[in-house]
Protein backbone atom coordinates (compact mmCIF):
# COMPACT_ATOMS: atom_id res chain seq x y z
CA UNK A 1 0.00 0.00 0.00
CA UNK A 2 2.85 2.13 0.84
CA UNK A 3 4.53 1.75 -2.31
CA UNK A 4 1.48 2.74 -4.17
CA UNK A 5 0.35 5.82 -1.91
CA UNK A 6 2.11 9.02 -3.15
CA UNK A 7 3.35 7.79 -6.47
CA UNK A 8 1.09 9.85 -8.22
CA UNK A 9 -0.61 8.18 -10.52
CA UNK A 10 2.76 6.60 -11.95
CA UNK A 11 2.92 3.18 -11.05
CA UNK A 12 -1.07 2.02 -11.05
CA UNK A 13 -4.92 2.99 -11.53
CA UNK A 14 -6.34 2.01 -8.37
CA UNK A 15 -10.02 0.65 -9.62
CA UNK A 16 -11.47 -0.66 -6.02
CA UNK A 17 -10.13 0.18 -2.49
CA UNK A 18 -11.42 -1.62 0.59
CA UNK A 19 -11.34 0.69 3.81
CA UNK A 20 -11.20 0.07 7.28
CA UNK A 21 -14.15 2.15 8.52
CA UNK A 22 -13.70 2.92 12.60
CA UNK A 23 -16.10 4.08 14.39
CA UNK A 24 -17.00 7.81 14.34
CA UNK A 25 -15.71 9.10 17.84
CA UNK A 26 -18.86 10.35 20.29
CA UNK A 27 -17.02 12.61 22.01
CA UNK A 28 -14.83 15.54 21.07
CA UNK A 29 -13.17 18.32 22.74
CA UNK A 30 -10.97 21.77 21.14
CA UNK A 31 -8.43 23.58 22.71
CA UNK A 32 -7.38 27.03 20.84
CA UNK A 33 -4.33 27.67 22.87
CA UNK A 34 -2.16 30.83 22.31
CA UNK A 35 1.49 30.91 23.49
CA UNK A 36 4.01 33.86 23.12
CA UNK A 37 6.79 31.85 21.95
CA UNK A 38 7.08 29.27 19.38
CA UNK A 39 9.37 26.85 20.89
CA UNK A 40 6.92 26.47 24.24
CA UNK A 41 4.20 25.74 21.67
CA UNK A 42 6.47 22.94 20.02
CA UNK A 43 7.81 21.45 23.39
CA UNK A 44 3.86 21.14 24.38
CA UNK A 45 3.38 19.27 21.39
CA UNK A 46 6.20 16.88 21.95
CA UNK A 47 5.31 16.46 25.74
CA UNK A 48 1.68 15.45 24.97
CA UNK A 49 3.28 12.90 22.23
CA UNK A 50 5.36 11.75 25.34
CA UNK A 51 2.75 11.28 27.36
CA UNK A 52 1.15 8.80 24.92
CA UNK A 53 -2.00 11.02 24.61
CA UNK A 54 -2.69 10.86 20.39
CA UNK A 55 -4.82 13.50 19.62
CA UNK A 56 -6.78 13.52 16.62
CA UNK A 57 -5.28 17.22 15.14
CA UNK A 58 -2.56 19.40 16.54
CA UNK A 59 -2.47 22.64 14.17
CA UNK A 60 -0.42 25.28 14.67
CA UNK A 61 -0.80 29.11 13.09
CA UNK A 62 2.21 31.39 13.81
CA UNK A 63 0.83 35.01 14.62
CA UNK A 64 0.87 36.48 11.06
CA UNK A 65 -1.84 34.00 9.82
CA UNK A 66 -3.65 35.33 12.44
CA UNK A 67 -3.51 38.80 12.09
CA UNK A 68 -4.42 38.11 8.18
CA UNK A 69 -7.33 36.62 9.15
CA UNK A 70 -8.25 39.67 11.87
CA UNK A 71 -7.86 42.42 8.81
CA UNK A 72 -10.40 40.00 6.20
CA UNK A 73 -12.94 39.60 9.09
CA UNK A 74 -12.18 43.31 10.32
CA UNK A 75 -12.76 41.99 14.10
CA UNK A 76 -10.28 41.10 16.82
CA UNK A 77 -9.43 37.52 16.91
CA UNK A 78 -8.49 35.98 20.53
CA UNK A 79 -5.11 36.51 21.45
CA UNK A 80 -4.23 38.13 18.54
CA UNK A 81 -0.88 38.97 19.65
CA UNK A 82 0.25 35.73 20.45
CA UNK A 83 3.08 33.92 18.70
CA UNK A 84 1.87 31.28 18.14
CA UNK A 85 -1.66 29.32 18.48
CA UNK A 86 -1.90 25.91 18.96
CA UNK A 87 -5.66 24.11 17.62
CA UNK A 88 -5.57 20.74 19.27
CA UNK A 89 -8.39 17.90 18.66
CA UNK A 90 -8.99 15.75 21.34
CA UNK A 91 -11.65 12.76 20.71
CA UNK A 92 -12.59 9.12 21.75
CA UNK A 93 -15.36 6.98 22.58
CA UNK A 94 -16.38 7.60 26.49
CA UNK A 95 -16.46 11.20 27.87
CA UNK A 96 -13.74 9.97 30.60
CA UNK A 97 -11.23 9.07 28.46
CA UNK A 98 -11.60 12.21 26.56
CA UNK A 99 -11.77 14.48 29.61
CA UNK A 100 -8.85 12.85 31.65
CA UNK A 101 -6.86 13.22 28.30
CA UNK A 102 -8.08 16.80 28.14
CA UNK A 103 -6.91 17.32 31.99
CA UNK A 104 -3.61 16.44 31.10
CA UNK A 105 -3.27 18.22 27.94
CA UNK A 106 -4.42 21.23 29.41
CA UNK A 107 -2.10 21.01 32.42
CA UNK A 108 1.03 20.60 29.79
CA UNK A 109 0.32 23.82 27.96
CA UNK A 110 -0.08 25.76 30.89
CA UNK A 111 3.28 24.15 32.20
CA UNK A 112 5.12 25.46 29.12
CA UNK A 113 4.01 29.04 29.47
CA UNK A 114 0.85 28.64 27.70
CA UNK A 115 -1.28 32.14 28.22
CA UNK A 116 -4.29 30.67 28.30
CA UNK A 117 -6.12 27.28 27.39
CA UNK A 118 -9.54 28.12 25.46
CA UNK A 119 -11.85 25.14 25.30
CA UNK A 120 -15.08 24.08 22.86
CA UNK A 121 -17.13 21.17 23.89
CA UNK A 122 -19.90 22.27 21.47
CA UNK A 123 -20.23 22.93 17.82
CA UNK A 124 -20.88 26.88 18.09
CA UNK A 125 -17.74 27.39 20.45
CA UNK A 126 -15.65 24.70 18.21
CA UNK A 127 -16.45 26.64 15.03
CA UNK A 128 -15.19 29.83 16.41
CA UNK A 129 -11.82 28.10 18.14
CA UNK A 130 -11.69 26.88 14.06
CA UNK A 131 -12.34 30.24 12.70
CA UNK A 132 -9.05 32.09 12.22
CA UNK A 133 -7.39 28.41 11.02
CA UNK A 134 -10.49 28.07 8.52
CA UNK A 135 -10.17 31.45 7.05
CA UNK A 136 -6.54 31.73 6.94
CA UNK A 137 -5.90 30.85 3.10
CA UNK A 138 -9.22 33.12 1.98
CA UNK A 139 -7.60 36.14 4.14
CA UNK A 140 -3.87 35.28 2.10
CA UNK A 141 -6.12 35.76 -1.02
CA UNK A 142 -8.11 38.38 -0.61
CA UNK A 143 -4.72 40.50 0.79
CA UNK A 144 -2.12 39.06 -2.09
CA UNK A 145 -4.29 37.12 -5.01
CA UNK A 146 -1.04 35.76 -6.01
CA UNK A 147 0.96 33.43 -3.29
CA UNK A 148 2.93 29.82 -3.90
CA UNK A 149 2.67 27.70 -0.80
CA UNK A 150 5.41 25.38 -0.38
CA UNK A 151 4.45 22.59 2.01
CA UNK A 152 8.09 21.25 3.88
CA UNK A 153 8.00 18.43 6.68
CA UNK A 154 10.19 17.82 9.39
CA UNK A 155 10.68 15.53 12.54
CA UNK A 156 8.52 17.45 14.91
CA UNK A 157 11.40 19.09 17.01
CA UNK A 158 12.43 20.83 14.21
CA UNK A 159 9.50 22.90 13.84
CA UNK A 160 10.92 25.79 15.64
CA UNK A 161 14.15 26.04 13.85
CA UNK A 162 12.59 25.53 10.37
CA UNK A 163 10.06 28.41 11.12
CA UNK A 164 12.30 30.83 12.23
CA UNK A 165 14.29 30.19 9.39
CA UNK A 166 11.66 30.41 6.69
CA UNK A 167 10.95 33.50 8.76
CA UNK A 168 14.50 34.77 7.84
CA UNK A 169 14.26 33.33 4.50
CA UNK A 170 11.33 35.61 3.93
CA UNK A 171 13.01 39.03 5.55
CA UNK A 172 16.27 38.62 3.79
CA UNK A 173 14.10 37.97 0.28
CA UNK A 174 12.35 40.90 1.23
CA UNK A 175 9.12 38.84 0.48
CA UNK A 176 5.83 38.24 2.83
CA UNK A 177 6.06 34.60 4.58
CA UNK A 178 3.17 33.21 6.27
CA UNK A 179 3.24 29.84 8.07
CA UNK A 180 0.87 27.44 9.44
CA UNK A 181 0.29 23.54 9.23
CA UNK A 182 0.02 20.41 10.86
CA UNK A 183 2.09 20.40 14.56
CA UNK A 184 1.90 16.74 14.97
CA UNK A 185 3.09 15.92 11.67
CA UNK A 186 5.80 18.29 11.51
CA UNK A 187 4.34 19.45 8.11
CA UNK A 188 4.16 23.53 7.85
CA UNK A 189 2.20 24.86 5.05
CA UNK A 190 4.43 28.05 4.06
CA UNK A 191 2.85 30.75 2.00
CA UNK A 192 4.91 33.26 -0.19
CA UNK A 193 3.17 36.12 -1.04
CA UNK A 194 3.66 38.53 -4.07
CA UNK A 195 1.80 41.90 -2.07
CA UNK A 196 3.32 44.20 -4.43
CA UNK A 197 6.50 42.62 -5.47
CA UNK A 198 6.51 42.99 -10.07
CA UNK A 199 5.80 40.14 -12.22
CA UNK A 200 9.79 39.87 -13.51
CA UNK A 201 11.12 39.85 -10.39
CA UNK A 202 8.77 37.39 -8.59
CA UNK A 203 9.15 35.01 -11.13
CA UNK A 204 13.19 34.88 -9.91
CA UNK A 205 12.24 35.12 -6.60
CA UNK A 206 9.87 32.40 -5.94
CA UNK A 207 12.19 29.75 -7.31
CA UNK A 208 15.12 31.12 -5.56
CA UNK A 209 12.94 31.21 -1.95
CA UNK A 210 11.12 27.74 -2.50
CA UNK A 211 15.15 26.19 -2.93
CA UNK A 212 16.54 27.84 0.17
CA UNK A 213 12.96 26.44 1.86
CA UNK A 214 13.89 22.98 0.61
CA UNK A 215 17.14 23.31 1.76
CA UNK A 216 16.35 24.15 5.26
CA UNK A 217 14.08 21.28 5.58
CA UNK A 218 16.56 19.09 3.87
CA UNK A 219 19.40 20.07 6.74
CA UNK A 220 16.74 19.42 9.66
CA UNK A 221 16.40 15.99 8.53
CA UNK A 222 12.83 16.26 7.26
CA UNK A 223 11.60 16.69 3.46
CA UNK A 224 10.73 19.32 0.21
CA UNK A 225 6.75 18.01 0.50
CA UNK A 226 5.07 16.97 3.24
CA UNK A 227 1.07 16.41 1.57
CA UNK A 228 1.40 18.35 -1.96
CA UNK A 229 3.66 15.61 -3.71
CA UNK A 230 6.37 16.05 -6.19
CA UNK A 231 4.32 16.30 -9.26
CA UNK A 232 5.75 18.51 -11.84
CA UNK A 233 6.91 21.66 -9.96
CA UNK A 234 8.67 20.05 -7.78
CA UNK A 235 10.46 17.54 -9.99
CA UNK A 236 13.42 19.47 -11.09
CA UNK A 237 14.73 19.41 -6.93
CA UNK A 238 13.92 15.98 -6.63
CA UNK A 239 17.90 15.40 -7.02
CA UNK A 240 17.89 18.12 -3.44
CA UNK A 241 16.31 15.43 -1.42
CA UNK A 242 17.67 12.11 -2.85
CA UNK A 243 20.78 11.03 -4.23
CA UNK A 244 21.10 9.82 -8.12
CA UNK A 245 20.88 5.89 -7.05
CA UNK A 246 17.83 6.59 -4.70
CA UNK A 247 15.81 8.23 -8.05
CA UNK A 248 17.25 5.04 -10.23
CA UNK A 249 15.63 2.69 -8.13
CA UNK A 250 12.53 4.61 -8.37
CA UNK A 251 12.72 4.76 -11.72
CA UNK A 252 13.50 1.13 -12.06
CA UNK A 253 10.33 0.55 -10.17
CA UNK A 254 8.40 2.72 -12.33
CA UNK A 255 9.22 0.96 -15.47
CA UNK A 256 8.62 -2.47 -13.54
CA UNK A 257 4.99 -1.54 -13.18
CA UNK A 258 4.96 0.36 -16.36
CA UNK A 259 7.28 -0.27 -19.28
CA UNK A 260 5.22 1.90 -21.51
CA UNK A 261 5.48 4.77 -19.54
CA UNK A 262 1.39 5.07 -19.91
CA UNK A 263 0.99 6.19 -16.15
CA UNK A 264 0.74 9.74 -15.45
CA UNK A 265 4.07 10.31 -18.18
CA UNK A 266 6.31 13.73 -16.84
CA UNK A 267 5.25 13.68 -13.03
CA UNK A 268 8.12 12.95 -10.39
CA UNK A 269 11.29 12.38 -12.56
CA UNK A 270 13.45 14.95 -13.37
CA UNK A 271 13.76 16.10 -16.64
CA UNK B 1 8.15 0.60 4.68
CA UNK B 2 5.86 -1.77 3.39
CA UNK B 3 7.45 -2.84 0.83
CA UNK B 4 10.49 -4.32 1.96
CA UNK B 5 8.63 -5.33 5.23
CA UNK B 6 7.84 -9.12 4.01
CA UNK B 7 10.24 -9.10 1.01
CA UNK B 8 12.35 -11.48 3.13
CA UNK B 9 15.97 -10.44 1.91
CA UNK B 10 14.52 -10.86 -1.54
CA UNK B 11 15.08 -6.65 -2.27
CA UNK B 12 17.07 -5.00 -0.14
CA UNK B 13 20.04 -5.92 3.26
CA UNK B 14 19.24 -3.68 5.90
CA UNK B 15 22.10 -1.58 7.23
CA UNK B 16 20.21 0.89 9.80
CA UNK B 17 16.79 1.60 11.05
CA UNK B 18 15.17 4.42 12.59
CA UNK B 19 12.72 3.13 15.47
CA UNK B 20 9.99 5.55 17.21
CA UNK B 21 9.70 4.74 20.16
CA UNK B 22 6.47 4.72 22.82
CA UNK B 23 6.70 5.09 26.29
CA UNK B 24 6.63 1.46 27.40
CA UNK B 25 2.55 1.60 29.01
CA UNK B 26 2.52 2.02 32.98
CA UNK B 27 -0.65 -0.10 33.63
CA UNK B 28 -1.91 -3.23 32.39
CA UNK B 29 -4.59 -5.35 32.73
CA UNK B 30 -5.30 -8.88 31.78
CA UNK B 31 -8.03 -10.95 31.53
CA UNK B 32 -8.53 -14.96 30.64
CA UNK B 33 -12.17 -15.52 29.70
CA UNK B 34 -13.93 -18.76 29.10
CA UNK B 35 -16.50 -19.57 26.39
CA UNK B 36 -18.86 -22.66 25.57
CA UNK B 37 -18.39 -21.98 22.05
CA UNK B 38 -15.58 -20.03 19.21
CA UNK B 39 -18.34 -18.02 17.90
CA UNK B 40 -19.12 -16.40 20.51
CA UNK B 41 -15.98 -15.69 21.70
CA UNK B 42 -15.00 -14.65 17.78
CA UNK B 43 -18.33 -12.00 18.32
CA UNK B 44 -16.59 -10.22 21.73
CA UNK B 45 -13.89 -9.80 20.06
CA UNK B 46 -15.64 -8.00 16.97
CA UNK B 47 -17.29 -6.01 19.46
CA UNK B 48 -14.42 -5.12 21.40
CA UNK B 49 -13.08 -3.35 18.21
CA UNK B 50 -16.56 -1.97 17.09
CA UNK B 51 -15.81 -0.31 20.66
CA UNK B 52 -13.57 1.35 19.68
CA UNK B 53 -11.35 -0.02 22.42
CA UNK B 54 -7.42 -1.10 20.85
CA UNK B 55 -6.13 -3.93 23.00
CA UNK B 56 -2.49 -4.83 23.30
CA UNK B 57 -3.19 -8.64 22.78
CA UNK B 58 -6.10 -10.36 22.29
CA UNK B 59 -5.68 -14.03 22.13
CA UNK B 60 -7.15 -17.59 21.81
CA UNK B 61 -6.50 -21.14 22.69
CA UNK B 62 -9.26 -23.59 21.63
CA UNK B 63 -10.14 -26.95 23.95
CA UNK B 64 -7.40 -29.00 22.49
CA UNK B 65 -4.73 -27.00 22.92
CA UNK B 66 -5.14 -26.32 27.00
CA UNK B 67 -6.04 -30.02 27.39
CA UNK B 68 -2.44 -30.85 25.84
CA UNK B 69 -1.12 -27.98 28.50
CA UNK B 70 -3.55 -29.74 31.31
CA UNK B 71 -1.76 -32.77 30.15
CA UNK B 72 1.92 -31.72 30.32
CA UNK B 73 1.28 -30.20 33.40
CA UNK B 74 -0.72 -32.58 35.00
CA UNK B 75 -2.88 -30.35 36.62
CA UNK B 76 -6.35 -28.57 36.09
CA UNK B 77 -6.26 -25.80 34.02
CA UNK B 78 -9.03 -23.30 34.85
CA UNK B 79 -11.78 -24.05 32.93
CA UNK B 80 -10.67 -26.24 31.03
CA UNK B 81 -13.86 -27.91 29.20
CA UNK B 82 -14.54 -24.27 27.90
CA UNK B 83 -14.34 -24.46 24.15
CA UNK B 84 -11.93 -21.92 23.68
CA UNK B 85 -10.55 -18.89 25.76
CA UNK B 86 -10.14 -15.27 25.12
CA UNK B 87 -6.53 -14.14 26.52
CA UNK B 88 -7.48 -10.22 26.48
CA UNK B 89 -4.00 -7.68 27.62
CA UNK B 90 -5.08 -4.14 27.94
CA UNK B 91 -2.61 -1.21 28.81
CA UNK B 92 -2.35 2.06 28.83
CA UNK B 93 -0.62 5.27 30.45
CA UNK B 94 -3.46 5.92 33.05
CA UNK B 95 -4.85 3.73 35.56
CA UNK B 96 -8.48 5.34 34.77
CA UNK B 97 -8.21 4.69 31.20
CA UNK B 98 -7.32 1.56 31.40
CA UNK B 99 -9.50 0.68 33.85
CA UNK B 100 -12.99 2.36 31.62
CA UNK B 101 -11.78 -0.29 29.08
CA UNK B 102 -11.34 -3.03 31.33
CA UNK B 103 -14.71 -2.19 32.52
CA UNK B 104 -16.49 -2.51 29.04
CA UNK B 105 -14.81 -5.36 27.84
CA UNK B 106 -15.66 -7.36 30.57
CA UNK B 107 -19.47 -6.33 30.29
CA UNK B 108 -18.79 -7.09 26.47
CA UNK B 109 -17.08 -10.42 27.15
CA UNK B 110 -20.40 -11.83 29.76
CA UNK B 111 -22.82 -10.27 26.85
CA UNK B 112 -21.64 -12.59 24.42
CA UNK B 113 -21.95 -15.35 26.98
CA UNK B 114 -18.33 -15.98 28.25
CA UNK B 115 -18.22 -18.00 31.45
CA UNK B 116 -16.54 -15.91 33.35
CA UNK B 117 -14.09 -13.09 33.30
CA UNK B 118 -10.31 -13.71 35.03
CA UNK B 119 -8.25 -11.07 36.09
CA UNK B 120 -4.88 -10.22 36.14
CA UNK B 121 -3.14 -6.63 37.81
CA UNK B 122 0.01 -8.20 39.64
CA UNK B 123 3.10 -10.18 37.60
CA UNK B 124 1.77 -13.47 39.30
CA UNK B 125 -1.50 -13.77 38.40
CA UNK B 126 -0.97 -12.60 34.58
CA UNK B 127 2.19 -15.43 34.35
CA UNK B 128 -1.00 -17.67 36.05
CA UNK B 129 -3.42 -16.87 33.48
CA UNK B 130 -1.19 -16.83 30.38
CA UNK B 131 0.79 -20.52 31.27
CA UNK B 132 -1.44 -22.49 29.08
CA UNK B 133 -0.89 -19.94 25.88
CA UNK B 134 3.14 -19.72 26.67
CA UNK B 135 3.22 -23.81 27.22
CA UNK B 136 0.58 -25.06 24.17
CA UNK B 137 3.94 -25.89 21.67
CA UNK B 138 6.08 -27.55 24.78
CA UNK B 139 3.08 -29.47 25.37
CA UNK B 140 2.26 -30.46 21.78
CA UNK B 141 6.09 -31.23 20.98
CA UNK B 142 5.79 -33.55 24.12
CA UNK B 143 3.12 -35.35 23.11
CA UNK B 144 4.23 -35.54 18.81
CA UNK B 145 7.66 -34.22 18.25
CA UNK B 146 7.46 -34.23 14.98
CA UNK B 147 4.43 -32.06 13.75
CA UNK B 148 3.84 -29.21 11.07
CA UNK B 149 3.20 -25.83 11.98
CA UNK B 150 0.58 -23.64 9.20
CA UNK B 151 -0.44 -20.02 10.21
CA UNK B 152 -3.07 -18.60 7.63
CA UNK B 153 -5.14 -15.56 8.36
CA UNK B 154 -8.20 -14.25 7.34
CA UNK B 155 -10.58 -11.08 8.44
CA UNK B 156 -11.45 -11.37 12.03
CA UNK B 157 -15.54 -12.26 11.51
CA UNK B 158 -14.26 -15.44 9.07
CA UNK B 159 -12.29 -16.84 12.37
CA UNK B 160 -14.93 -18.77 13.21
CA UNK B 161 -16.00 -20.96 9.84
CA UNK B 162 -11.91 -20.90 9.51
CA UNK B 163 -11.09 -23.15 12.87
CA UNK B 164 -14.58 -25.10 12.15
CA UNK B 165 -13.15 -26.26 8.56
CA UNK B 166 -9.38 -26.99 9.87
CA UNK B 167 -11.16 -29.02 12.64
CA UNK B 168 -13.11 -30.85 9.67
CA UNK B 169 -9.74 -31.24 7.25
CA UNK B 170 -8.54 -32.80 10.62
CA UNK B 171 -11.16 -35.43 10.75
CA UNK B 172 -11.50 -36.46 7.43
CA UNK B 173 -7.46 -36.65 7.03
CA UNK B 174 -7.36 -38.68 10.22
CA UNK B 175 -5.14 -36.39 11.62
CA UNK B 176 -5.15 -34.18 15.05
CA UNK B 177 -4.97 -30.47 14.27
CA UNK B 178 -4.89 -28.23 17.47
CA UNK B 179 -5.22 -24.41 17.21
CA UNK B 180 -4.23 -21.11 19.27
CA UNK B 181 -3.52 -17.66 17.68
CA UNK B 182 -4.11 -14.24 17.35
CA UNK B 183 -7.77 -13.20 17.55
CA UNK B 184 -7.35 -9.68 17.02
CA UNK B 185 -5.50 -10.29 13.84
CA UNK B 186 -7.86 -13.17 12.09
CA UNK B 187 -4.13 -15.36 12.85
CA UNK B 188 -4.23 -18.80 13.30
CA UNK B 189 -1.41 -20.76 14.40
CA UNK B 190 -2.13 -24.18 12.97
CA UNK B 191 -0.53 -27.33 14.74
CA UNK B 192 -0.87 -30.65 12.74
CA UNK B 193 0.45 -33.41 14.88
CA UNK B 194 1.88 -36.17 13.18
CA UNK B 195 1.52 -38.59 16.35
CA UNK B 196 2.02 -42.22 15.71
CA UNK B 197 1.43 -41.90 11.51
CA UNK B 198 3.85 -43.47 9.54
CA UNK B 199 6.42 -41.83 8.46
CA UNK B 200 5.65 -42.46 4.30
CA UNK B 201 1.77 -41.55 5.24
CA UNK B 202 2.70 -38.22 7.11
CA UNK B 203 4.78 -37.30 3.61
CA UNK B 204 2.15 -37.29 1.42
CA UNK B 205 -0.65 -36.66 4.23
CA UNK B 206 1.00 -33.69 4.97
CA UNK B 207 1.06 -31.04 1.59
CA UNK B 208 -2.50 -32.28 1.37
CA UNK B 209 -3.48 -30.75 5.02
CA UNK B 210 -1.84 -27.61 3.88
CA UNK B 211 -3.29 -26.61 0.62
CA UNK B 212 -6.32 -28.01 2.15
CA UNK B 213 -5.98 -25.16 4.83
CA UNK B 214 -4.81 -22.68 2.32
CA UNK B 215 -7.52 -22.93 -0.01
CA UNK B 216 -9.81 -23.36 2.89
CA UNK B 217 -8.00 -19.43 4.30
CA UNK B 218 -8.06 -18.18 0.83
CA UNK B 219 -12.16 -18.91 -0.12
CA UNK B 220 -12.63 -17.17 2.83
CA UNK B 221 -10.71 -13.64 1.94
CA UNK B 222 -7.46 -14.73 3.56
CA UNK B 223 -3.78 -15.44 2.72
CA UNK B 224 -1.72 -18.54 3.18
CA UNK B 225 0.34 -17.23 5.62
CA UNK B 226 0.21 -14.64 8.40
CA UNK B 227 3.28 -14.25 9.96
CA UNK B 228 5.93 -16.85 9.16
CA UNK B 229 6.22 -15.69 5.44
CA UNK B 230 6.28 -17.71 2.08
CA UNK B 231 10.55 -18.67 2.36
CA UNK B 232 11.42 -21.72 0.27
CA UNK B 233 8.45 -24.19 2.08
CA UNK B 234 5.55 -22.37 0.64
CA UNK B 235 6.84 -20.81 -2.64
CA UNK B 236 4.95 -23.31 -4.66
CA UNK B 237 2.04 -22.35 -2.80
CA UNK B 238 2.15 -19.11 -3.86
CA UNK B 239 0.22 -19.39 -6.73
CA UNK B 240 -3.13 -20.79 -5.10
CA UNK B 241 -3.08 -17.11 -3.16
CA UNK B 242 -1.69 -14.53 -6.55
CA UNK B 243 -2.40 -14.81 -10.24
CA UNK B 244 0.29 -15.05 -12.67
CA UNK B 245 0.24 -11.12 -13.38
CA UNK B 246 0.74 -10.46 -9.26
CA UNK B 247 3.44 -12.91 -9.19
CA UNK B 248 5.16 -11.55 -12.40
CA UNK B 249 4.94 -8.56 -11.14
CA UNK B 250 6.76 -9.05 -7.88
CA UNK B 251 9.08 -10.40 -10.08
CA UNK B 252 9.89 -7.33 -11.92
CA UNK B 253 9.91 -5.28 -8.50
CA UNK B 254 12.85 -8.11 -7.30
CA UNK B 255 13.99 -7.04 -10.81
CA UNK B 256 14.62 -3.50 -10.02
CA UNK B 257 16.15 -3.66 -6.64
CA UNK B 258 18.35 -7.03 -7.37
CA UNK B 259 19.03 -7.30 -11.10
CA UNK B 260 22.03 -10.04 -10.36
CA UNK B 261 19.53 -12.41 -8.11
CA UNK B 262 22.09 -12.20 -5.60
CA UNK B 263 19.59 -11.44 -2.22
CA UNK B 264 18.37 -14.68 -0.71
CA UNK B 265 18.07 -16.66 -4.11
CA UNK B 266 15.73 -19.26 -4.13
CA UNK B 267 12.86 -17.57 -1.42
CA UNK B 268 9.59 -16.68 -2.58
CA UNK B 269 8.72 -17.26 -6.07
CA UNK B 270 7.80 -20.67 -7.29
CA UNK B 271 10.43 -22.84 -9.43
Amino acid sequence: MQLLIGSEGTLAVVTKIVLRLLPLPKVQVDLLVPYDDFQAAADTVSDIIAHHIVPATIEFMERDSVLAVERLLQKEMPHHDAAAHLLIQLDGHRREAVDADYEVVGELCLEHGARDVLVARDQRTRDRLWEARRLIIDALNDESPVNHMEDVAVPRAELPPLLQGIKEIGRQRGVRVVCFGHAGDGNVHVNVLKDGIPDERWETLMPTVSEEIYRLALSLGGTITGEHGIGATRRQYLPLALDDAQIELMRRIREAFDPNHILNPGKIFPG
